[in-house]
């Protein structure tokens, strides 16, 4: 589907490349690891995401470094554009061929390459996801934190700088990744960085490509931190009379270093939703939902604390638990945040936004931003990383109805404005992709020079993902 | 003085700018912010180096961000150098002006600009030091914690990602620059982020700016993360049979996720030398330093969990305090150190390495180390940030003596190829600058180019701190 309307101005750049020849040479390299059919291309595109599908001409199911390499410099020769492909959960058109090209494929480079639990990192293939790694380290007592929720490939989150629900203790991808190896757009293939903690040697490439998705280069491995499994993980939750209430006491929290693990915001709105749901029987007030991690005092120690200080903003039922099961009853609303706004409108299509503010002007941002749901009369449920100051408005919209796409539209770009006004960003964990290039400009203005040089730089044909972020 | 073979090779590179008109415009815009004397200029390259000083052709002292901008303007017109200066504190010659040039002094943009107590950050001019502003936030309640021994510039921390001491828990300048503004090379000023805690907007200028030593552009504001100053804080120290067994009880400590805020180790002749400057009676073996920070009761079962692991190791003579006056004995062999040090050879001059590895091979890399100091009959004590892998070599070593100077240079040599084999790299905190060029090389090989790519791209002239980091 196709709802925002200035999507296809990109398309007056018109790529003079060989498709027939790059597609040929491709066949004959890869056979039956090549396939140019058209469902395999759909699926290659068609992913979560509002943006047109555009097809690719062809998806490489590279199962090694040595495939992604051929496979660019092929594409190189050609000057055809590549578009790296995990597991398609981008919300911003990521994978989206807008001038055709040809879709490398990752998910074969699915191997945990090395885990070293002395110096608390794992090395990895692009293609493993989140969840795969989880389960492998479960006997090690380590774990990687970074949770976006959907279970994205390592090595999508490293391009779109994933975070999640506990950023708030464990930092976002640009945090958490060590060093990268990648083929570059000349098909010379790299490592940005030893594996030492710390390193001030010369200029940190592993953090100019986490984030750059996809345009700079493609991704082969990925050396990630890793942590020891809390003791002791606990759940809370607690209501507050309002979002300005429920953010202010999450301003004194940060503030008093209480380490919470992670701090979830759902909006009124949000928790009717759940409570039809889910079968719940939460106040439906704006409501947080907390988990503490540490040794068994510690946890305790938090959750006291917090409580005091919840308290004192007017912070309602507050419950917390260290049992599993009961932690899961708690969490419920937010695990099934998703489901409970899809299941009010089961026709309409889902978008979510993106914004995240300095916490100070959270409440504000989130108020405005309520007020323009009612204005422009659309369906939205707010759910937020409260800690970071990054929250997402869960839409429903009809494509078919040109005046809701119309107010669609107005709304997305209040909110992104909105956000850059109060010091904040069109992005806080998604990437720019298709749909945000404009705001971008706004944001950083004459900087997006400096970035377009850069990328010129290195990819001076403009073959890596090209229309994603300028 | 200078004691290393190689560092006149890069002098091929030979600039052919007008210095004559450029000091002529800059005087004629400057006046007494303008300064062609001698001593001035030799103030601004006769630092903490071992490199041979290089005197500027003249020094700016910029007042604020348009200085620094008509400064940069006149050099871009006649292709001069331009080396940014701190407060000089810099180890690897980083303010050395290699082709002449200008220096751009920042110390007059001292000021504290904002600080947000709410969203736990502040901002600050380049000339701020990390003293300064600890000071001015005293009674916020809040604190910045890198700490890289020198009272440095905050703008030259940015520049080289300095860290320190306490980065095992706080991270490095990477870790903790929210944003940047920056006057680039062709004099356009820009802002690298807005100040949301996250941000997956476009490239990430601001962590490659962090560590760049001045070759990119140079820092006019810098937006800094803040901390709650913990409830307590407490220090603790304990020593060990052997580098080894302090290095796996360290690993240990990490992998059961005690998140001890600085854990220092100084070796056997280290700890000899404090011994004597400072008058103490510390067993003569292995010594880890340590402070706690939380409430009491994390800070108490923090030290309590602490003794029973090390314990396992061997560890001796383990004592923690929470009083402030006790910690501050506890931890004096370590503030010592540097003098202690000095105070063995109070005629020689003082040279610090840098290495990190990853921590398991850190042993391995402080103990052929030892071994080569015997070797090649050289002075010198080690301390470590031993959390994170990196530690110094406190060398004494006398410039006039050639064999020494020989014997040093194949010594350096061995230490930074060492740590590059053991996946580390040659500078953990201090940067390239002049002397570890082709250690880079040797260190990320391939990756060297493509930061050569954007250095080019940005800065096409390469006026911006030429002959450091390439």
């Amino acid at each position: 589907m196709s709802v925002l309307e200035k999507e296809l101005e990109v398309s007056d750049l018109n790529f003079d490349f060989n498709k027939k020849d790059a597609v040929t040479e491709l066949t004959k390299e890869f056979g039956q690891q090549f396939s140019i059919s058209k469902s395999v291309r759909e699926q290659h595109t068609d992913t979560t995401t509002i943006h047109t599908s555009k097809l690719p001409d062809g998806v490489v199911f590279a199962e090694n470094e040595i495939d992604v390499k051929k496979s660019v410099e092929i594409c190189q020769k050609y000057k055809c554009p590549i578009i790296p492909f995990g597991v398609g959960s981008s919300l911003e058109g990521h994978v989206n061929a807008l001038y055709g090209g040809i879709s490398i494929d990752l998910n074969n480079m699915d191997k945990i390459l090395y885990v070293s639990p002395e110096d608390g990192y794992a090395v990895v293939q692009p293609g493993v996801t989140r969840e795969q790694l989880n389960v492998y380290l479960r006997d090690t007592g380590l774990f990687f934190p970074i949770d976006p929720g959907a279970n994205a490939s390592l090595g999508g989150m490293a391009s779109t700088n994933a975070s999640g629900t506990n950023a708030v203790r464990y930092g976002t991808m640009k945090d958490n990744v060590i060093s990268l190896k990648c083929v570059m757009p000349n098909g010379k293939i790299i490592k940005t960085s030893n594996k030492a903690k710390k390193s001030s040697a010369g200029y940190d490439l592993t953090r100019l490509i986490v984030g750059s998705e996809g345009t700079l280069g493609i991704i082969t491995e990925i050396t990630i931190k890793l942590y020891g499994i809390p003791e002791v993980i606990a759940g809370g939750r607690v209501t507050f009379p309002s979002i300005k209430d429920a953010t202010e006491a999450v301003i004194m929290v940060i503030q008093a270093g209480i380490p919470v693990a992670r701090i979830e915001l759902l909006d009124q709105e949000q928790v009717k939703a759940c409570n039809n749901y889910s079968k719940l029987n939460l106040p439906e007030e704006p409501l947080l939902l907390l988990e503490f991690h540490g040794s068994e005092s510690s946890v305790k120690e938090q959750s006291e604390f917090f409580s005091e200080i919840v308290a004192d903003f007017g912070g309602n039922n507050f419950e917390s638990t260290s049992n599993n099961e009961e932690r899961n009853k708690l969490w419920k609303a937010r695990h099934d945040a998703y489901y409970a706004t899809k299941s009010c409108k089961p026709d309409l299509e889902y978008i979510a936004t993106d914004v995240c503010v300095p916490i100070s002007r959270l409440s504000e941002c989130i108020e405005k931003t309520q007020n323009d749901l009612k204005k422009y009369n659309l369906f939205g449920h707010i759910v937020g990383h409260v800690g970071d100051g990054n929250f997402h408005v869960q839409l429903m919209v009809d494509p078919k109805n040109e005046n809701e796409i119309k107010n669609l539209n107005k709304f997305l770009d209040n909110l992104s404005k909105r956000a850059i006004l109060l010091d904040g960003t069109c992005t806080g964990e998604h990437g720019i992709g298709q749909g945000k290039k404009q705001y971008l400009v706004e944001e950083l203005g004459g900087s997006v020079d400096f970035m377009k040089n850069i990328k010129k730089a290195l990819d001076p044909f403009n073959i890596m993902n090209p229309g994603k972020i300028f």
